[in-house]
């Protein structure tokens, strides 16, 4: 029987969470929603879905030291290195050309390393299903959307079409894959029931995937053939740099899903949430009687419903609500809880005044 | 001709501007208004109306340094040392002993180091009808009383009398001393057009309020008695220090000018603030054309109507409203507008935490 691979993909740098996220410490190595880090809540949750021996990171070099830090266990053989970010497209190909040198059956599992999902229990029957899927079907391109809970703007949908029957889950073929919609879009696309969350969690087969891209993505599918070639010797890290400076950067669902026949998309409702923005960790997070969500003891006095985070120093507040607040030792936000998403503005700022350091 | 003498009170430790002021940097050694701290300020708006080398400064022996420093020409022999603060009486009494032996008809121009004099003309003008009243009336008690703008609640009441003629400015006898009213007394006050604000400046002979204090403050008086004998010697520092601890803190307000006979208000109009907190600074300041006073170039976006003052360390603002924020190397103060009394509780809580070397 085929063996499931998991593929964490932990190459993002989540400038959205400056000043905490830095791109020495990107959001998937921060513990933003409790104790754990991101990635270290995302393996604890493939616990009941694979052994761990199975999960594999794809990754820059210069995160392996957090990785070895946050997950003691992980062996660095399972750190699929890329040289620096290309998008989705050519992080999951390389992936799939390293698990299939591995194991030419292998099936993969692959999930982004920065995100929420409340409800483990249903998402192992979810991951489950899948596998069953891709095992019947050997073709079929499985990703998992989202049931939405309100007409979000931040993320992509998916237009379900027919049920597959036969399955365990709710498994639908794909009519359309949409980007981020307009406040008014998404109002339409939640009324119809027809539109899921892109969750940008893939399972599928390696070796099905690596024939969407030769058929798909020609210049990608040079690229990886030389990375192959190139597999168990020194070259390695230097073909595969060469490779992604050639290559285009591109998100597995442009480059492949939206033109691929054979995606089969399986509804999840298991409490997903990106944690895109700090006003997004206020919202998933528990808070105090006044709405509070307060780290690292700041005193406060007639504040409501705000997000603060300390760094050790003294910090008053007084008198304020729904706000974001966090301080670092270099760096302090203090933004509007509903203008959380302008903090990749302030980011460019830094960027274009000198100021990378802080970046 | 008798000699004026000013005399700035400068003991105060401005607990309401933390986390700017500190005991080791008090209110007075800021820079809150513009480039100058506010005793520099005060300095400066003497010029017009005495030599500099007239002026006296009465403090703890611990703020000498910034007295140097922030006035390289006061000369230290002009510093009338309290061991500690016991009030605005002690603090009088002390300087007018200290005056009287200097030159026994010494005229003083009692005057806090932290207010806001805007028309540094009229302030002359005002100063230069009092002592010409002390000059006529060798026993009357003059204070300065500001025409209110508005029925503050913040500021202590004088009721004026009847009008005094033969005077430059507006002269009355005064009818009642008021504290600080409630917000229904305060619009009664503003209404009657009878009321001035109490500006905690002062002019009399040293001599005359000697004579009061011997008459109303018989603890004073004997304490005051026994630091004049010692006046010259070394013993002066630990006479005045055991006179300090026996005697009761008090005001000269409620302690001489309540009780006393003869005492006359000047009128003024001068653009006078006790600059007492946050929200005080904000109103006065010169702001941008969205009505913020920036400080150490934060950065900002869609920000309105606040103060924001950095310490060096990169600040990013974003859609907030009526805020002061002051960022210090250890301590942080983020307040909404119209709560910045409230700085004076975080000053409490920080004292009740264990953190008093951030105060």
């Amino acid at each position: 029987m085929e063996k499931t691979y998991a593929l964490i993909m932990a190459g993002g740098i989540g400038s959205r969470f400056w000043p905490r996220s830095r791109k020495a410490l990107p959001k998937q190595y921060l513990p933003l929603l409790g104790k754990e880090t991101m990635i270290q809540a995302v393996c604890h949750r493939l616990q009941d879905f694979l052994p761990k021996e199975f999960i594999f990171i794809v990754s820059t070099r210069s995160q392996l030291p957090l990785i070895k830090a946050q997950l003691p266990w992980f062996k660095a053989s399972h750190l699929i290195i890329e040289p620096f970010g290309k998008n989705t497209a050519p992080c999951i190909g390389l992936a799939a050309v390293h698990l299939q040198h591995i194991d030419p059956d292998a099936i993969m599992v692959a999930l982004p390393s920065d995100h929420l999902i409340a409800d483990t229990e249903k998402f192992t029957e979810i991951l489950n299903a899948a596998v069953e899927l891709v095992t019947q079907d050997p073709h079929a391109l499985v990703t998992i959307g989202i049931e939405p809970t309100y007409p979000a703007t931040g993320y992509g949908y998916i237009q379900r079409g027919e049920r597959i029957d036969g399955v365990h889950g709710k498994a639908f073929t794909v009519r359309a894959f949409a980007e981020k919609p307009t406040v008014e879009v998404a109002g339409q696309f939640f009324s119809t029931g027809e539109f899921l969350w892109n969750s940008g969690i893939f399972v599928w087969r390696a070796g099905t995937i690596l024939q969407y891209i030769d058929e798909l993505i020609p210049d990608l599918s040079t690229g990886l053939r030389e990375i192959r070639q190139a597999l168990g010797s020194r070259r390695l890290a230097a073909v595969t740099e060469k490779v992604y400076k050639q290559i285009h950067s591109d998100s597995i669902d442009y480059g492949i899903m939206e033109h691929a026949s054979n995606v089969i998309v399986l509804e999840a409702n298991f409490g997903w949430s990106d944690v895109g923005s700090w006003e997004e960790v206020y919202k998933i997070s528990p808070k105090d009687e006044d709405g509070n969500i307060l780290i690292q003891d700041p005193i406060v006095k007639n504040v409501r419903n705000c997000y603060i985070e300390g760094s050790g120093r003294v910090m008053a507040v007084v008198g304020v609500e729904d706000l974001i607040v966090v301080d670092t030792p270099d760096a302090l936000l203090i933004c509007r809880r509903d203008q959380s998403q302008e903090v990749k503005w302030v980011v460019e700022k830094l960027k274009h005044s000198g100021l990378q350091k802080l970046l």
